[in-house]
């Protein structure tokens, strides 16, 4: 279902090269953060018409092209177990960190879930002298199950 | 092979109740982050001996339970996918956002992944008006591939 | 982890048969629904205080026990597939219907879902000349994907 | 085997998208409920003719196409466990609501099922002042385990 | 949950061999097919009281073994696919002639399926010169596909 | 190594639904049972050469498809387990009636198997007062475990 | 269901090697193979009332344990893929001469298949001087599939 | 990464049945066995360059074609667990026999493997006047776990 | 995501073979090890400009070509379990090893694992009046897991 | 099936630890390798009788125990994929580099395989100022295929 929105993600890192930019300057330019603009353009998310436009204009995609961003995507195209070393490494945190997370979470909020939904995420270089590192933060309202 | 872990991972927990101690408590004890801590009394990770003892007497381990404490586990015990919504929350930003982590870490700083050994994690209460929201912020030592 | 939950599950299900209970008996003792009480004796869902003192009377449970119907659960126990032809019919619907609910809930709310933690059901029978029904009402909050 | 009705799907999707159609107008046409005609366009029902017919009309079908809303389909073109976030809360529900509809209904009906064939199902907007919920009412008919 | 229907289907088997009875014996007793008694001592089935008095007398069962008849249970303990090559056959038999199955009940039916609840089955020995056959007959009532 | 087949198959619906014929017209052209000729055009089964030709006659087919209903094929194209719920449900009396064969039948024939390969099968409408019934009539070769 | 043939198994193995027993030996004093006769001990085959005595004798079994070498076994303890590499080799030839088996029986004998039923193996040590070799001799019944 | 192969497999099995070809024909054309060679042709072995001359000249295949026949393939391509009722039986004699092999190459040789690489097998019809019998015979150098 | 890269790896087969030149070529032309530059071209490593460089000129890639050995790919093609005897004689040693690979890093190290980043490989050929034997040497940094 | 050899892993793991013995301290009192001998001590080898004699000496294991040592295991009972991270490293690289493995002993032996049972390992540490690094070589007979 998600092929339309698949295949631009592919022809947007084509022209995202060709052109030199980063996620940061397509960002910028819809007023956005990088990490769901490049969910956005790898087909994980849906834009609202303005952001489309804005995409459209810097990396200079038609029409159909722009409304498919704005197309809600049959979402989680990934393979699981994930192959790719990097990608797996996050799969393994749920591994090792999985019953903390929820240990920590029912703590601190009692019985209830961290939403995916609405939540947000930054990525940023953390310099560091023995090796910079990758730094993520995230943020995701916490839903107590409902008692009825 | 982590039976002897688990075990004392559910006895911590009732212990922990029965004390009404937060995880922050255990780890300021030791002064270690209440993640590690957390992470560390569920049986996966594996503590240095000062670590042990002072979890030891803030719960009133005897000497076997702290030996376990030391013990390096065999990581991962959790269920994939993961069948309690919590945890499967997590599962689902990897299926969501694995592209975008590794189109977004790439750009930054080439090919290699996010260590998920040399890496560190925080938990913490974000108060928010229209719901407080979970803030986890982590941060993994970059490893470039190496090309030989 | 959930040892106690689903062992505590079996014992209240002999229970409430031989005492000739039925849920709606057990959930009207706590002022909540049905289905909220019977899922927290099936060990998925976990009780304030009040509704544990509620239920241990009413099937005289000792203190141990209603502590359990406290504690939140590692929900899912439930085989997936299901192998059970009740259970499994509610599994088929997902398969037949899960494209339809998706495009029904975002032709009406836009992206987004709709919680499964800010949920709540309702189950009863609908007379019906060829056959009496089993109807099951729902409602769930509809979480807008954050747009960052 | 469902190519054509799954191709048939997508091409509808369009369609209604282009002439600002929501499923209740096209329900409205062919005296269906909304959920009943968006499954049968997503290629997991099959129309009678006139059905078929109205919905050619509406939608500006060709013969062939009207031919391939009759056809019987091979159902269930659904992944599971289901990648997309919207969907897979619906598979949550099964893991976590399983045992429950299990007791609930043989308390209330006996030994037997809820039909998932002589089934239906309503989806609505509840509004809500902590914001809009889906609301889903479905009705099967109670199936008895035949005794022989 | 069917620990105690397992345990006493072994239990039954036992005291079969012992008393040298044959499921028509047993069947005969409640006045029941044999299929469906040895299905119900196989613990796949639940029975009225007047059953389970029949063959707790008949077997020499305790009273609590006679109420673990009359549970419904969770139903599909077969390992799937079936590793015991009898059980395999009929498997292999839905991947040969699954679509035949389809195929032919359509046109003969309409779209709809054959129940599995509302179903009987016998299975008789075939004499046959070129060796005997099993012969087993079984019918289930159609159910169309509500459209509404 | 089946596409041929399974095209052919596709190609043979469509004919069979414009010709207006029924399994049992094409079935009597050939004097063989309406199963075993639709389960031929589904592509599980290999045609001799004069059932090839009665079908290509009554059905159109050219020289080459005549040849293919000939082929032996790769059987069990069938997705399991059947998200199809009409084939899900043979599943599912696997499922539920597996240790029930096992027994019955060894019980009356003694170790061994009924053969999938020396068997036949009869697929009728039953008419009933309360929904007429889908009737299955099979016997297989009794094949008896070789001791050696 | 097998757990007294795996376990009777277990102590088979056991006795057979503290009396410095072959399987030829065991096998020699009921006259039949050595394969099935190991096939028999492993729990994968069920004895004849003679059979189970001789092994009772040799072996010192009790009667409990005579009886359950005729009991007819659930089949296929073995785990898929096999995870012991002398077993997962069997596997493999699967896995590279499947179609070639497929292509040279059909060739052969037409449409049908070699039983496991009506099957016979034997092993045998072949001398060689780069390297004795196992020799496995087996055959099986063509079953042709039936036309009806 | 086989597709050559088996696209080649495809088509020398139209050839060798429009030339009215069996496998030993083409076999005794390289003086090699029926077994190997119709391994090879189905794109499970590599050729050495006579080999493939040879079977090009038979068959008449073209340069490419007779370079495809050496090229080593990644083997394995049939699904597992086989669909095909007359490969499975190959992989049910591992379940049923595996833990027998292990036993009895074990009891013969010690600690090792058949080799499935050092390996030959032979395949013929054995007459038998209860039906006639496939014969399979093959040979596999035992190599012995290395101590070190 | 791959494609590209996998679709110029098969090419490079071809003119390896063409040209008749080996690993070791391709590696001594931009002074890298044999095993990086096979997997290099093999799809899963990424080149720096010079060595694409390099690769392009001995190969005779055009500059699209070229560009793609310097893509990032997205690692893990190799089907799992690997069907391929050669390859899964690898996944056997992580069967077999895995544990004491685990025990003796520990022992020697501590808590931590071997990287598969900060990792290089050599192949070679080690003659043995035996046999020659396959000789590989890797070495991963070890990465100690932190404690924070 | 190695139960035994399971449970007497765990407790020479604790006995080691108890002794402060190193691998290469018990590898050394029977003139074998650290890494074999800690795989045999895991339960995935089998000593002969003089090694078993030694270890039980340096371990001080009774006779049942030394016994249990030279049993053949049923090799492989490490879960796959790995959920620990250490050993999932190893599984990563056969993801990774499975298919250069693969093109590269073909370019220098042929077609044939790499022996995972003719087959020694060594485990080092290798000093590094950028961090020590682990060293692995391994060499395993490679084994032609054979053509007959």
């Amino acid at each position: 279902m998600n092929d339309a929105k698949t295949e631009l993600g592919r022809k947007i890192l084509k022209i995202k090269k060709a052109k030199g930019l980063r996620w940061a300057d397509i960002a910028a330019r819809i007023t956005m953060s990088p990490v769901w603009t490049c969910a956005l353009c790898m087909g994980q998310m849906s834009a609202e018409p303005h952001h489309a436009r804005g995409i459209a204009e810097i990396l200079g995609l038609d029409e159909e092209e722009e409304a498919t961003l704005c197309e809600i995507p049959y979402r989680g195209a990934q393979p699981m177990p994930p192959t790719d070393p990097l990608i797996y490494r996050f799969y393994e945190l749920v591994l090792v960190y999985g019953t903390s997370w929820k240990e920590m979470i029912h703590e601190e909020f009692g019985d209830g879930i961290m939403s995916a939904i609405d939540y947000d995420m930054q990525l940023e270089r953390l310099p560091d002298q023995k090796g910079d590192r990758v730094k993520i933060t995230m943020s995701g309202k916490f839903l107590p199950y409902k008692r009825y």
